[in-house]
């Protein structure tokens, strides 16, 4: 079955893609631009907790957000609406953000002009867990409704994160999730994985995701 | 950018996948066996429906189960926890299943025995969409706490489908979900997909579901 060896490609596909995030990590280190590739399922609340978070740093950083989809543009417009620099990036079928359509994509703003870079990737814990896009920081996003079980199920996602966010604590009533149990998956797959329990909806838990991140911004200035 | 003419190795793969899956076809039809490939976000509740279908089909047919998974073999085990017969399929990092890779997982079945196949797919709106396993039917899941907009934003998978399971009815009161929004949206994609909204937790709502799925069934021994 020769045509089944897709493996092989991937592969130099994948050196080439990293030859390209190392150079976009260049770039952000010239210019003291902090990134974050953020990823989840689909409905997860990558949207919802990207607009908390700006409104939590309370205009103290220049933000700019790229949305990757497939082909829509809601979640840029729902940005605009809410005044932040956005831009919509359609991968055109592709599962995920690669390095070099992140890199094409951030021409579009001037990052020696933003201390906060977000890119939210294609909902999918598949594909984006399988790629280095450039940035600094990968941040996952998992929710209650899913179910305690992803770690065990998606192990990439979780162990090639810095940050995973438990979402949507709001709603623990209605879903049984252990929170210990994934705590412990988690910190078995990455065991330096921060991880904080959050609901985008209502702002609970929010504070020490966003001491992580302004830590990390402003270590780009020193 | 030679690299990244990634689309072309696809669509020769795809060629091959399509021969292989009208051969699962053809097999299934000789041996009349009816199968799904159930499809929809980790967490949506893939597991919970198959158990609450299966638990209403009330031993009237012979069920098998294929379980897709990265690398975990946590849903197999639930399978055979109910009494199912189950097979644990691991994609090795594949985001979705292909034909040749179902074809493969087939050959645990005498599907001569079986009056209903189901695979459940990897957790993903974007992968599986994209590849024809073989099956007779495509289910697509999706869930009340993932938002009413992802046929927007994930649009191949919602054409594809021939039945959409709208899931976790139950929790109404706690998200904002448009129901005629989304029925509006799929329809507008795949004029004709069947929409049934159901809870797998409670059984809500899964009468048309079940009588569909039988209607299918039966029509391969007429």
């Amino acid at each position: 079955m020769p045509d089944f060896k897709v493996i092989e490609v991937n592969q130099s596909v994948y050196a080439v893609n990293d030859a390209i995030a190392a150079e976009t990590r260049e770039k952000l280190k010239r210019d003291k631009t902090f990134m974050i590739n953020l990823m989840a399922s689909p409905g997860a609340g990558k949207t919802t907790t990207l607009l908390q978070t700006i409104k939590m740093l309370d205009g103290r950083y220049r933000i700019g957000v790229m949305e990757a989809d497939i082909e829509a543009t809601v979640d840029a417009e729902i940005m605009q609406n809410a005044g932040v620099r956005s831009i919509q990036v359609h991968t055109g079928g592709e599962c995920a953000m690669d390095a070099e359509m992140t890199a094409q994509a951030m021409q579009e703003f001037d990052t020696a002009d933003l201390d906060l870079l977000v890119m939210e990737n294609v909902g999918n814990l598949v594909c984006p867990a399988e790629t280095d896009t450039g940035a600094n920081a990968n941040v996952a996003i998992l929710s209650y409704p899913e179910g305690d079980d992803k770690p065990l199920k998606y192990p990439l996602m979780f162990t090639v994160c810095h940050v995973v966010l438990i979402n949507k604590i709001d709603t623990a009533e209605y879903f049984d999730f252990d929170d210990d149990a994934v705590l412990e998956c988690i910190h078995r797959l990455n065991p330096e994985a921060q991880v904080f329990f959050v609901s985008a909806k209502t702002g609970e838990g929010f504070e020490p995701w966003i001491k992580w991140l302004i830590d990390n911004i402003n270590s780009r200035n020193n």
